[in-house]
């Protein structure tokens, strides 16, 4: 569908920054036709098949979440602020051995997605286990993923017997790889301490293989740093990169505890880096040097983790924090200015996965968000960077697109019975409370 | 007006941390009458002249911010990411020189309470110049507030001349303490390093004066840590002590650079703390060792700070961050439990200003809040004050009512003239804009 959005202001986060207000986008198809300053010409009117009127609202590019676990939404507030240890054995790993299959994954991605897409995301890299069920409901929602298999070298949801873990990611790789064009299939293998080397270098042959993404959590805790160094004589990033499996295509999260030397690995080797600064803060795990990576041109994006450990998906709220913490901890104010931080969550992450989205641009896929700025805590308005990082909500978002698609409407998603989602939400909670009862 | 809320989820603070699913709560006149489990007698029906279902809804008490410049959520977005001499010199000071009047100060507070009973908080903090605007916004908004007059040794907006600024105040007290049940009227000096030791000592008198309270910024910066110290020979707090103006009805904003010995000081002279910890990771202030304050019984509250250095007045999103951040800097995941921080935007500031609110209990004024939670980022439900303060966004508040009046519904503001706040505000920050064009 062709829709002309005009009167806006329109955020494009192209390479001279460039912000028009009042401005306006046509999109035809699936791309972006046109951005520009002013009214728009007449003859776009008529070539509109759907017209916006976007006075006093904020156009951009829809946000990209670069690292969460999705079907987690369902565990969303039921244990926190415990020790990490007591947090994974008594609560989640349980929890997830009884619970997690396909169809919970699906529902648990359907939430997810659902609250995403409410608060501007309109991409988003997902890592867990039965993944088909992901799959499915980012097809049924119409957002852009790269949904990646998880690989961990214990009996896991869809994979009890550990030894054929890269056997199913493959199968999961094979089956999904030309399903759509919104959707990447991709593999996550769990951390250095939860996978062998062998499974490590197997799973990372298989992305080569498929020529698909290799994500991994790295570093996140002191813990891990101490207990690898105990096991293979190096800190966890070195450990990787002995293993040879640092390059372009790898992706590590987290990335709390890097030497100096690590650093100029990840830049050496060309790894990307996904920054989950609210789960860190929240499981007291670290702090990633993100200030360092960026000054060395590293690749770093943002992402909101899983619902266990954040407890929500509002990329707006992420990137508050982000811009904040970092001077916090730094005692520099200049430290992370707002706009860095707001393309951690939109240029970079599209440069990371190579997508044409992430900017508003000619020739782009139609990724975007229309945000209202008539309300009291926007008022007044002097910078968009300002707001949009210091004082956007994630609910303040009116209209979703992606890939040329309306797919929300004044706060209302058109694709999903949300009825159906919510009865089956509750029924699924409602069987982990009474699993987790005898422990309460 | 008495209204019957029932059917929701009621959380009410109380001593034992009561909670139900479903509750409700009867309100007589301003104040409450009844708060229980289960389903309301049939006679409340009939008694109440307002019945409110609160189905798939949170019922609390409103939100306490106990601390803001409420007139400056009109710099809102002026000036970011600056060192603080810069961002102080070149924006902050000349702009409030060229723009605060008594006019300024009423629609700056306007739009402040506008936000802050959006995000449901029903009581503020405030301490700014010519702060006779902000009672007569809060007297229009119908809020609750504690406002206090701003004392300087500069010349500021409201007394050109430092000498008058205690006479100047004491008018300021004079006239309003009697003004409404809604509104105390107190002092607020500046800091340590911009008012003389004669200067606090007048203030602290004065406020003692008039029974009222007496708020200082202390400790914000390890600069003012050093600047005291050169000149007084004393830490700030130790030469406020030194001074004799710390006790009961004193309350330190900041607080993030403390000696052992300071916090024994503290605790000793019964002073009350507020802790801002989004204002002072955006400024890399420094950080307020919270739980080690609250370990010795000391009562610490939370505030937004004012809109030049947060850029929001969301007290939601501010317990989010301080749960998170004590968390991040300890590498403690158990400190700063979801429970405690709801309890410093709600009992304990209640406490501080031994206010009969904060807990939804029979005898306390009906100052409650109603939050929407059929919302997706809500789904699940396992705990409230996880969603409290992990999940829930200021956005979200439906229904608040003040003193037994309500005063939102539906998300809209029943007492105020919104497009004419608008038209002001957006005059007002036009000329700040063209004042600030020449230096940009």
């Amino acid at each position: 569908m062709d829709t002309l959005i005009y009167d806006g202001i329109i955020v494009t986060l192209d390479e001279r920054d460039t912000w028009y207000n009042p401005g306006y986008v046509f999109i035809k198809g699936n791309k972006i036709r046109e951005v520009n300053s002013g009214q728009p010409p007449k003859e776009l009117f008529s070539q509109a098949k759907k017209v916006i009127k976007a006075s006093n609202k904020l156009v951009m590019p829809g946000l990209i979440n670069n690292h969460t676990h999705a079907a987690m939404s369902l565990f969303r507030g039921l244990a926190d602020d415990l020790p990490l240890d007591k947090w994974l054995d008594t609560y989640i790993f349980p929890i997830e051995k009884a619970f997690v299959n396909e169809e919970f994954t699906y529902w648990g991605t359907l939430l997810a997605g659902w609250e995403m897409i409410r608060s501007g995301t309109t991409c988003f890299a997902d890592g867990y286990f039965c993944e088909d069920g992901a799959v499915k409901a980012c097809l049924d929602l119409g957002i852009r993923a790269i949904l990646a298999q998880g690989i961990i070298d214990f009996p896991a949801p869809s994979v009890l017997d550990p030894k054929k873990n890269i056997l199913h990611a493959e199968q999961f790789l094979k089956k999904w790889q030309s399903v759509s064009e919104l959707i990447i299939p991709a593999v996550f293998a769990h951390a250095p301490y939860t996978c062998s080397d062998k499974t490590l270098k197997f799973a990372k042959k298989l992305a080569d293989d498929y020529q698909t993404f290799f994500f991994i959590h790295v570093a996140e805790t002191k813990w891990e740093v101490e207990e690898i160094k105990k096991i293979h004589g190096f800190t966890p990033l070195t450990y990787l990169y002995h293993l040879g499996i640092l390059d372009q295509k790898t992706i590590i999260v987290h990335a709390n505890w890097l030497t100096r030397e690590e650093v100029n690995i990840i830049r050496d080797t060309g790894v990307k880096v996904v920054h989950c600064p609210e789960s860190n803060l929240k499981l007291a795990s670290g702090l990633s040097p993100v200030p360092e990576l960026l000054d060395k041109n590293i690749l770093v994006a943002l992402g909101t983790d899983g619902c266990a450990s954040n407890n929500n998906l509002d990329l707006f709220q992420e990137m508050n924090t982000c811009a904040k913490i970092h001077k916090g901890f730094s005692l520099d104010p200049t430290i992370m200015p707002a706009k860095t931080v707001l393309k951690m969550a939109t240029v970079y992450p599209a440069q990371m996965f190579s997508l044409n989205i992430g900017v508003l641009k000619k020739g782009n896929f139609a990724d975007l968000i229309i945000i209202n700025f008539k309300q009291p805590h926007l008022f007044p308005f002097y910078n968009p960077y300002s707001h949009l990082v210091y004082a956007v909500h994630g609910t303040d978002i009116e209209t979703v697109i992606i890939n040329g698609k309306i797919i929300m409407e004044d706060k209302k998603l058109l694709g999903i019975n949300s009825p159906k989602i919510k009865t089956n939400i509750y029924n699924l909670a409602n069987k982990i409370k009474l699993h987790l009862s005898p422990n309460h």
